[in-house]
């Protein structure tokens, strides 16, 4: 969403001012000529950031509160899962007995992904903000060592917690972080880059992973995706992490503000503060 | 050479000071107990920086002067040719027909590396400092249009001579370079990070490419490399670029410094002044 709302070209348009913000939401819908969506049913889709909105139901899903709180359709069910589903096992190309490092890891795709990687059997290490969010990595998600960026050196812990090295680095955040990761892959290493949120405000270009030139004496990569390139293969990834929900063996992580349209700019901003723990939703009611 | 000599682990022990400089040479046999290296015989072997070397023979293959000039064992059927080679057509993942751009287009692996995408019918860009080295590119090399660094602002060189974006950066240089190629980047466009010898000489981390988080939008890679992980490859790569070099659809590029062993030092230090066009050779007689 940060992306979105520069005005440069990338995988989608930038939103223009004056333009509904857009959004993935979940919706009820209320009134309804549509035989797939009858009035009373919910549906999610890229309705924007608005109280009401139309749609001839292209690219809208109904979805059933029945099977799933209607808020994971966002969250483990939604675009979030499907990042951290492809992300890790594609992109990443994870294999059983692997390491994986995850930054952003009490965010909303970093907490899927490590529940992922634990039921491939991998160790997992997650680096979040403080010692609230590293407990809960560690208690709640099952990660095997989180790693305090604000109280650590993220170097150093990593070569401890990892002293065979990474062999997917998961991403989302970038800066220093990212260059402690870079350090700390194995040979033949794969950062995925999924996000960088330590840039997203950067007004002037910034500093790169300075680490870069390791890719070269651990035969690594580093690569980027974008999850609607997946789309194909939604199917398959819901059906799996809708198991993976239903047998407990991983939770859904939800942070939700209950307000008004006006506050969404206040709800993105908090995710720049690192004030959310999973998902951050706005429920307007 | 230059990360040899740097005192941290890599894929290969540093050079410790009072050691022999590693090196790859060519030497003619002056006495040998060695049924395959008769004296007189030449071979190619990681002999050092020295007049004189002793070898079991192990890891020494023989060369034929009647087949290639003896320096082409260090060019372009050397580990530069494989380098160039491998890079390419293994990590690059180079498909005829796509737009290939080169930094460090005039020095040993670039020339080869653009000669070959010149033969898979791909469009090559090459990189140089200097309008002498741009020319060379473009006249002796073949390649479809050069950029000089030392003149022109290389992002928007390259999206003047790669509108619809780079599908392989082939990258020996780092630095500002990098991040002009990431800028231009096709969707789903590779880096192949082989060098970046405007870093070899830092001696704090430098800042990486402050353009890396275009890898998501682009659904890109950078990807690094060693050559000697192709060991068991370059029979095929071997046989394939003396075909190519017998048929003169490539030339071997070398530079030639006649001297001692004395002159090592300061013939290294011409690469980082861009002094050299093609292979550097020192060759002591």
């Amino acid at each position: 969403m940060r992306g979105w709302i520069v005005n440069r070209p990338s995988y989608i348009p930038p939103v223009q001012v004056g333009e509904i913000m857009r959004a993935t939401t979940v919706v009820r819908v209320i009134e309804s000529q549509h035989p797939a969506h009858p009035v009373g049913s919910f549906a999610v889709g890229m309705f924007g950031v608005q109280e009401y909105a139309l749609s001839n139901g292209t690219d809208v899903t109904r979805v059933d509160p029945e099977l799933a709180p209607l808020t994971t359709y966002l969250g483990a069910l939604g675009m979030t899962g499907m990042t951290a589903y492809f992300g890790l096992l594609d992109v990443g190309a994870l294999k059983p007995g692997e390491t994986v490092a995850i930054s952003g890891a009490a965010g909303a795709v970093g907490g899927v992904a490590g529940q992922i990687a634990k039921l491939m059997d991998c160790r997992v290490i997650g680096i979040a903000g403080g010692e609230a969010k590293c407990r809960h990595l560690t208690e709640d998600l099952g990660f095997d060592a989180a790693i305090d960026y604000k109280a650590e050196d993220v170097r150093r812990s990593l070569r401890r917690h990892a002293p065979d090295g990474i062999d997917v680095f998961f991403d989302n955040v970038g800066g220093a972080i990212l260059d402690a990761g870079l350090i700390n892959l194995a040979v033949r290493g794969r950062v995925v880059v999924c996000g960088g949120i330590a840039h997203y405000n950067d007004e002037a270009p910034a500093p790169g992973p300075s680490a870069y030139l390791i890719l070269i004496p651990k035969r690594a990569r580093m690569e980027g995706f974008v999850a609607f390139d997946y789309a194909d293969r939604y199917p398959e990834a819901m059906e799996r992490i809708s198991g993976w929900l239903d047998a407990g063996s991983i939770t859904n992580q939800e942070h939700v503000v209950h307000g008004g349209i006006e506050d969404f700019p206040a709800v993105l901003a908090m995710l720049f503060k690192g004030e959310n723990t999973g998902k951050l939703i706005l429920a307007i009611e």
